[in-house]
C-alpha cells in the first residue's frame, strides 16, 4: 500500500477491538515517531507507551470518555517540556558531539542559536513552540500508524491538567498535549468505518503560482 | 524503502541543487497533505505551491536568505486561516453533507461541536489552533516526501508578516505558518548531507507503562 493509500485508508478510528498490535509494528512505530523533525532537532517532548489497562481506565473519564482508550492496544501520550533551561540544551549539544563525533566546543554556534532564539522567550512561548513541535510528530506518527496499517485515533479532546495529575507528569517536568490510541479498528461497533473521507478539493486547498 | 528507512534517510537539507521534481511525485505529495488529520476534520488552512523563481527570491530575505528557498524546485507555504468564522464552518458541513450524501441537517450536531468548540474562543486561540493544524499537515508532509524520495526543508525560521505580505496573504484571510522548500538535496555543497542524524535515545524518549 503507498502512503498516500495508507492515508487513505486511516480515519479517526471511534471504537477498536481491543486486540494487541504486534511488537515489532509498534517498534517501527517508534522509531518513526523518534525520527520525526522538530524544530532545531531539539524534540521537546516525551511520549508515554500505555498498555496497562486500570492505567487507561483512569485516564478514560479526563478524555470524555472515550472507549478507544481503553480499547486501544497502546495509548501513546505526548507530553512536551514544561521549560526550555541551559540544562537541556546543553544535554542535546552533548548528544550531538556524541552521535556525531565532535568536540561541544566546534557546536558552540549551533549552541548559541538554539540557546538565543529559545531561552529569551518568556516561558509561555517557550510551551507555544513546544506544544507545536510535538503536533508535528503527531503528523508523522499517524502517517506512520497508517503505513504500518495500525489503527489510531488522534485526541485533542482531554483534559490536560487531569492527565498530567495522573501521570505525574509536571514532576516529570511535561505536560500532556495530544493523544493517540493504537490498536484495530472495530468494524462492527464502529459507525464512523465506512464513512467516505471527507477533505477540502485540491483547488481549494492548494494555490499554484506557476 | 521502509516509511522509517525514509525518514532515515530525510534531512533538512541545507541545498539543493535546482532540479525540478516529476509533476506525479508532486501530486502523491500534494494528495498526502490532503490526506492529513486535522481537528474535526477542518483543515483550517490553505498551500501556496510556488514554482516561479522571481517570486521565490522575493521571499528569501524573508527568510533570512536560506539559499534552498530559490534552489528548490517547488516551495510550498503553509498558511493557516486568520480566523475560524460561522461561514467557514457552514461551507465545511456542505463540504461533508456532498461528500458523505447526508442532509445538512442531520448533521446538525457535528456543527454545534465544531461551532461550540471553535467560535467561543478569543481569535488569538483560535489562531494558535490553527497553527497547530499546520505543524500537523507538516509532519504528514515530510513523511511523504521522504517516503517519495523528495528532498525537503522545513522552515520555521522567517518573517510571517514579510511572507505575508510579499503573497497577499492578509487580503485572502490567510497569515503564513510554515514553510517547506522541495527539491533535490545539493551532494556537493550541502555540509549536511553525511551528518549522522541525532535523537534522544528511545529509552529517554518514551516511557513503558504496562
Amino acid at each position: 500500500m503507498s502512503l498516500v493509500d495508507a492515508l487513505q485508508w486511516r480515519y479517526a478510528a471511534k471504537r477498536m477491538n481491543g486486540k494487541k498490535v504486534d511488537a515489532s509494528k509498534i517498534d517501527s512505530l517508534l522509531s518513526a515517531i523518534q525520527l520525526s523533525a522538530s524544530g532545531f532537532g531539539l524534540q521537546p517532548y516525551q511520549i508515554l507507551v500505555i498498555e496497562n489497562q486500570e492505567l487507561k481506565a483512569k485516564i478514560r473519564p479526563a478524555a470524555y470518555n472515550q472507549p478507544q482508550i481503553v480499547e486501544s492496544s497502546h495509548l501513546l501520550v505526548f507530553a512536551a517540556w514544561n521549560e526550555v533551561t541551559a540544562e537541556k540544551i546543553n544535554a542535546f549539544i552533548q548528544l550531538v558531539s556524541e552521535t556525531r563525533n565532535v568536540n561541544v566546543a566546534d557546536l558552540k554556534a549551533y549552541k548559541d542559536a538554539i540557546a538565543g532564539s529559545l531561552l529569551s522567550r518568556p516561558v509561555e512561548d517557550q510551551v507555544k513552540w513546544m506544544d507545536k513541535q510535538v503536533y508535528l510528530a503527531l503528523g508523522t506518527a499517524l502517517a506512520a500508524a497508517a503505513k504500518l496499517e495500525i489503527d489510531s485515533t488522534p485526541m485533542e479532546g482531554f483534559k490536560p491538567s487531569e492527565v498530567d495529575e495522573i501521570l505525574n507528569l509536571k514532576e516529570k517536568g511535561l505536560h500532556a498535549v495530544l493523544m493517540m490510541a493504537i490498536g484495530e479498528r472495530d468494524e462492527a461497533s464502529d459507525f464512523m468505518v465506512n464513512a467516505k473521507k471527507v477533505r477540502w478539493p485540491k483547488e481549494e486547498l492548494f494555490t499554484y503560482i506557476v
